[in-house]
């Protein structure tokens, strides 16, 4: 019979001990902060009724959301019925419409959790990955999004980054940029797409893309000069005051600056936009300057859960790019990475030796210590067991083998330091603690 | 625009934030004696290629697959080629064959993470559901399914839960039983599919299967006898001596006793052969007595890893019933479930006040105290701020309107008692210190 391939599917990954030990840190870093934010955490299922995710996510988002077969007699049929999840907020939207009463007003929660994306996969970019996202349901007030900032800034200090910032801007601030600048209404989403883009592709990138978007050339020539000014964001703020809308955006901009105060290194930034369709106010996104990447964004979204009852519900939020993070926290701690084995192995020097291993294991744990005893097969050589405990960054190994049971003691041997010593079996305890504490 | 249906698609469920805390609190409780006995995490995608499941699990249990439709030009044809993962064996039967030299020998790995089944969804039947399994990958030695034994009973125990017994047997047994009574090798299969339901369907509804399987009359009868007999095990024991393979059988049951000593309530149990095809050697399940229910099970597959790869590796491992107990511990819970809300809030009195309480919520956070200033919109009513807090299970309220701003001072308010002070806003770390320690 030919065997199976045994690589993961293409896209995903499989995650051994000392990732998941480092992931496992870092998550707990992040729900520590926001426990202490007082976000409270929620789950829902990988899976969701397909038409709770289609039209979500744009046309594109919509090719990459993985459909779920109909099960039983209507498999053959080839019809999808369910999708797995592609977002954390999607589900979110549903699960404020479906609970609605029963959640605190404001509900606010965080989730991190992997979603789904049929993606090309390539380098560093995966159809499975983690999102970790925090939101605010049922307040239109921006101490709300002033709240996601911190949390997710003293988040992003707690996992040990530095040298982040914040940029915010607002959608109603945008709408003004659009009015102010002479662009028709209609035309705000082929602006907004590509000035969304400055930090990409820069100034003379986006202009050129206005052109071919066919923009007003006046337009054009006003944003770029203002673009290039020695201050963009105060050239930018002098022609918002002309406009109505502008000023209310304005407003909400520097009210939020206020709310945050110096907690958080944040600035305007004027043309930022945040592809996402469904922002409708404040939107922010924390950029990296080493790694010049965003490494979290956000914004307030007060028409999603709309979508699933009859009522609009405000809500506001952001997400931390997890994947990225982690891998910048992995090259930190390369060196300095915990190995996931117990501190104490037992040996079995022989096949009577065995079920006194077991029981010594559970009288050294009782003590406290994560140990096992020995439990690979074949010749039962200590080489061999000593080798198996280094690998797995054992401490101390204890040997009890025929001379030791039958004088009624047992050696024990650190193992960084080769310092062995045989004690009565009723001393067992002293060694290890005076060498795992040490 | 119609709204659409918010409820989670059939067989799974939203999970708020206090089953999230309850469960999470069960899962570390669980990781936590994993780790103590030198095993370490694992975790795998959430889907595997579609050959990677199939032909694992019988025919039914194939039916029961979830499987994802191929993404963007063979869309159409209604063609799958990935599948949700439906159990954690047979990843890590992949893995192990994947990383083989890579990873320590013996492997000894733990994994707890969701699966995903097309079952009927019935009452306390998910489609989602998470399972917590333990295995040892690459000894042929007793020890391994001892160390097995012991982890998983001391995970119950660590889990609060009393009233369970284990039971044991072997696959060789039940081959030596086969042979012992007199039934065809080739109809062992029809046997023991039988016998194993002794726990669920009683003596009679064992025989009567019998009979219908059409096996031998005699061997029927000897086994009717043996197993109404007083001690049953003791019978079917005397029988097995008979045989060769019932020799080697009961030497493998009454070593792996001997080798878990009496740190595990444990018995033999002649006739559990626990369903899935395969195991090769030792099988265990743990019964609890009020329950009437198994909640943990496992085994010695040594040919699974062989689907992969060329070569057979030896291992064997369990599984713990983690939502059957989940819900047992639900139930004792109720009373004493933690409120997943701040220790404190900070209130919001007008919107002069909310940069403020902002800033006086992360002074309270670096005191130590989970904190978050009220974000809800709307009026800024005390009473409504205050019925939230409650809500959330909030310790202190912090309140900091126009007069104690003028005065610079705050006002608490432990929730439990109503008793208020007002401080020095200099001075607000002690009353808070002396209500949230208290």
């Amino acid at each position: 019979m030919p065997t199976i391939d045994a690589n993961p599917a293409s896209g995903t990954r499989d995650l051994l001990p000392d990732d998941v030990l480092r992931r496992e840190r870092a998550f707990a870093t992040i729900r520590r902060t926001f426990d202490a934010h007082g976000f409270a955490p929620l789950e829902t299922p990988a899976f969701e009724r397909l038409e709770v995710l289609t039209g979500k996510y744009g046309e594109e988002g919509d090719q990459l959301i993985f459909k779920i077969l109909r099960r039983g007699e209507h498999e053959a049929s080839g019809e999808a019925d369910l999708a797995l999840r592609y977002d954390l907020t999607v589900p979110l939207a549903r699960v404020a419409a479906r609970y609605g009463s029963q959640l605190p007003t404001p509900f606010k929660r965080y989730q991190i959790a992997p979603v789904w994306r049929a993606d090309r996969p390539g380098k560093g970019r995966f159809r499975e990955f983690y999102q970790c996202d925090v939101d605010t349901i049922g307040s239109d007030s921006l101490t709300a999004d002033a709240a996601t900032l911190v949390a997710v800034t003293d988040a992003l200090e707690a996992l040990g980054l530095t040298g982040f910032r914040v940029q915010v801007n607002s959608r109603k601030a945008l709408r003004g940029l659009v009015e102010a600048y002479g662009i028709a209404v209609e035309r705000e989403g082929d602006a907004l797409v590509a000035l969304d883009k400055l930090d990409k592709i820069g100034l003379a990138g986006v202009t050129a893309e206005l052109v071919e978007r066919d923009l007003p050339p006046a337009a054009i020539a006003a944003l770029e000069a203002d673009l290039s000014a020695a201050d963009p964001a105060a050239a930018v703020r002098a022609r918002l005051e002309r406009s109505e809308t502008g000023v209310a955006g304005l407003a909400e901009v520097d009210q939020l600056l206020t709310l945050v105060g110096d907690a958080v290194p944040v600035t305007y930034a004027p043309v930022l936009a945040r592809g996402l369709s469904y922002y409708t106010g404040p939107v922010f996104e924390v950029v990296h300057d080493g790694l010049d990447a965003t490494i979290a964004a956000g914004g307030r979204y007060d028409g999603l859960i709309g979508m699933f009852q009859s009522v609009d519900v405000p809500a506001t939020g952001g997400s931390v790019g997890l994947e990225r993070i982690l891998l910048l926290l992995e090259a930190a701690e390369e060196a300095s990475a915990a190995a996931a084995g117990p501190e104490v192995l037992v040996t079995v020097m022989d096949e009577d030796g065995a079920a006194d291993a077991v029981a010594l294991a559970g009288r050294i744990r009782a003590a406290g210590h994560s140990v096992e005893p020995y439990s690979g097969g074949g010749r039962l050589k200590l080489a061999k067991q000593l080798r198996y405990a280094d690998r797995r960054g054992v401490r101390v190994a204890v040997i009890r083998g025929v001379e030791e049971r039958a004088a009624a003691t047992v050696t024990c041997k650190a193992l960084a330091t080769g310092e062995q010593r045989t004690v009565p079996l009723a001393d067992l305890e002293s060694p290890l603690a005076a060498w795992l504490e040490a």
